[in-house]
């Protein structure tokens, strides 16, 4: 699955170049946890939240958009009402689908439908792997993550920092990873949404690195960026100026409550839905304030609190009947929908894994078409585990393999193949098996299909273990992708110049 | 969620009595992988198998009962031809749901439409724990996995020996491996389905635990076993004979296949179910020729090779897409369905457990109404493992939440609790928190939610090393359910006077 041998530098004619990296669709139809009734009710209580109770934003200029929007602001409490009518109105000008721009064209994602798309694990201050430990996230990690997902084909963009790089210096990090991100890949890149700043300096850089100007970005997204809302019902101001910074410029904003059920919204799903629709259309609404049409994706992150420590729980049964919900939510506006692969294990274990698997149906089912976090995420997003990547590229390349529909037809069928095997007879060695082996299942990176006594002599290896091993491999054979040398002293000046006012400021 | 304290056997009429555990069912559509046309493709593909190809069955009772039925046999290859029209016939009188009595009626079961039913991992050779590490199937393994099945009110079943208890002699085993099942459990238990006389003992002492006779029993279905082909198309003699005498009592077989795909059937999946479906339809009908209206079950198990070893792969995306496929085939035929939560894993790590999701969600979302070894199983079948039997009543109660509707009510929506906690708030000390935190989530049996700092402190504990500590707990806890005196006595009789026929005969 990996791209690791399609992006040499001097490829001859008779290298054989493999085929473009494949969007990925859900064919099947979406499980639906709410009847068409219950759904209609939690719009309802969400309309009566925006209505009645009101948004809390922390952003006079966002204030001030809203209030010449028709909606009704209390200038001291900073609080925005808005009614359904308008707000539906607003809505419809978001866009059910678009694609994301990458700097390789091979890379360009189209979000909305039921499309998929698979992005790391994102802003882990920790990462881990089983010979360092556990360690505060720094550039030599964050670069790896970047290495890593460039590896792998089933990473579509990427969203956030895979870790967060403490080493370096706060005012001027956002410099130094995006210009890594857009180098040790060729994917479509993020932005933290704080502040008009550094949103800027996210699409100058996107703009060199695709070799556009800015007005050309402006009709073709090509960062993505997130807003959390400070649930219950308060929305941060630098985040706003960074989200009217984005809907200006064309460039799409995913806005996710940060619904933790029990603890920052009511502890009953159906409430803690209604207050994470509340604030995400509440939020979304002011995009098209400013822009009209920008592209903007619903975020679900609905979750519930472990009710005796207060502590965020993930990949729980609720987890995932909200992440389906979620989904239906979108559906219901016709919004692209963001939902992520979450687990709050604290090693890289069974736990791990079944939480992931939890989420991860909940998101693939519930027609995600962003899944956020989907490779390398551990402890509730604390940690960005490498070996927990590896698994989690396996899992995700599994769920791909899953939404292939299975072929049928009279050469699948096989009934000559069946013929030839005989009663009782094994098909290893029939013309049908012969023809098709090598591709006919989906290959494991990390399962260990031996049996227990190979397994034993092998070493015992658990799947931890063989990720590790896994993990190292890859980033022994990363490939840097195709950079244009220009375009590289470009974005090396931008940021030598960006860093030397950004140090004068201080 | 256990039931340990709730069959004391003298309650005070203060004492709460648990209501009774809850037969599970799934209100959500089935995902569907096979359009119609796909799925006519496939029964089609079958048809052909069964008329132009056959079933090898080496049974001539068998053989005598299809020919009298009207299918073409030839004697000397000993096959049947089975034409669709009459065979489509024959099944339309197996029923689409049944009870499964226990001796226990609160633990009787429906099989068939949007049931769910859990049983134990069955017939593994080996056992194994933390301390004990791996060994060979024994008797007191035996009857700790029946202490641990009882325990959990989310196993509904016992369909087969959670481990074979080799250490004792294979002529009598069967008396003393049902003798604890049916005193150390109060559920439906099952037989191997091997030749009349086991299938005899195993309905002899299930209607003696009943307290009912073999004429009620014919009425109540109440012990269950399992019919294999010997894919491809052939089938068993010893199990024939079990199969028919099970019918003609009124007992329901589950007929599976083991279609292992590139091995046992062809390399597609498509082919695989076609073979699949070929064997289970043309194995059902011989139970409707000795008895129309015999409960009967669909088994599907197909899975897919490793083409590099030969060895069974497990929870695979081609396993997962012919779980969900093989759910619309039974429900074509109106036949209940069964399938497995299964993996290949060799310990119990994140492999153990992703496998496992994949496979259980192929299982309850291809709406299976038995699933087979649901707790218990790793190695694909060869070695049950009490702690991987602990983590799957977590994936399994985790699995019955997610398919609890979200409730939706004025209550829930709980718009008087987001005005109470106020924009910035928070939820923790709300009335409507209050009121609803101790039910509120599912609260796991071995996910750990602590952060990372308080998991060290505890010893850095994996799910495994948790799922040890449960496991023993609860054997510990464990209380014998309600025995009458007088059956029990009956029982061990009747163990006492067919050990001394059965070791006469030796």
């Amino acid at each position: 699955m990996s791209r690791r041998n399609s992006r040499r530098r001097a490829p001859t004619p008779d290298q054989v170049i493999k085929p473009k990296a494949q969007q990925l669709f859900n064919p099947y139809a979406p499980i639906e946890v709410l009847s068409a009734d219950d759904l209609d009710l939690i719009h309802d209580g969400s309309m009566r939240i925006l209505e009645e109770i009101g948004l809390e934003v922390l952003n006079e200029k966002a204030l001030g958009l809203y209030e010449n929007d028709g909606a009704r602001v209390d200038w001291d409490l900073q609080r925005v009402y808005l009614d359904r009518e308008s707000l539906m109105t607003r809505l419809q000008t978001v866009p059910s689908t678009f694609i994301l721009h990458a700097r390789n064209s091979d890379r360009n994602r189209s979000i909305g439908g039921n499309t998929i798309n698979f992005t790391t694990v994102a802003s882990a201050p920790n990462s881990s792997d089983l010979e360092g430990g556990r360690r505060t996230g720094n550039f030599a990690d964050y670069c790896n993550f970047m290495r890593l997902t460039q590896s792998f084909d089933i990473i579509d963009f990427v969203s956030g920092y895979p870790v967060e790089p403490i080493d370096i210096a706060p005012e001027t990090r956002h410099l130094d990873a995006t210009l890594a991100a857009l180098t040790l890949t060729d994917r479509a890149f993020s932005c933290y949404c704080l502040g008009g700043g550094r949103v800027n300096d996210g699409i100058e850089m996107t703009a060199i690195a695709r070799g556009v100007d800015r007005e050309t970005l402006k009709n073709e997204p090509s960062i993505i960026t997130v807003v959390n809302t400070n649930s219950p019902l308060r929305v941060d101001g630098p985040m706003l100026d960074g989200l009217m910074e984005m809907a200006q410029n064309g460039q799409p904003t995913i806005v996710t409550p940060f619904t933790l059920s029990g603890a920052m919204c009511p502890i009953t799903i159906a409430g803690a839905l209604a207050q994470q629709n509340a604030e995400a259309l509440g939020v979304i609404a002011l995009s098209q304030i400013v822009n009209p049409g920008a592209p903007m994706v619903y975020g679900g992150f609905t979750s519930n609190a472990d009710m005796r420590s207060g502590a965020p729980a993930f990949g729980t049964p609720e987890y995932t009947k909200a992440a389906l919900a979620s989904g239906q939510l979108a559906r219901r506006y016709n919004l692209p929908f963001r939902s992520s692969n979450t687990n709050a294990s604290n090693c890289v274990d069974a736990q791990a894994a079944w939480e992931s698997q939890m989420s991860l149906w909940g998101a693939v089912m519930g027609h995600a078409n962003v899944i956020k976090h989907a490779a390398g995420w551990l402890e509730g997003g604390l940690c960005a585990s490498f070996e927990k990547f590896i698994i989690d590229i396996d899992m995700l390349q599994m769920m791909a393999e899953t939404l292939k529909p299975i072929e049928v037809s009279e050469s699948t069928l096989a009934l000559e193949a069946i013929r030839e095997a005989g009663h009782g007879g094994h098909f290893f060695g029939t013309a049908h098996t012969l023809a098709n082996y090598t591709t006919a299942f989906y290959e494991p990176l990390v399962s260990d299909w031996s049996n227990f006594e190979t397994w034993a002599e092998n070493g015992e290896k658990t799947a931890y273990q063989r990720a590790n091993e896994v993990y190292r491999k890859y980033l022994k054979d990363y490939e840097e992708p195709e950079n244009d040398p220009q375009i590289k002293i470009s974005l090396e000046k931008y940021v030598v110049e960006r860093r030397k006012e950004l140090e004068g400021q201080q």
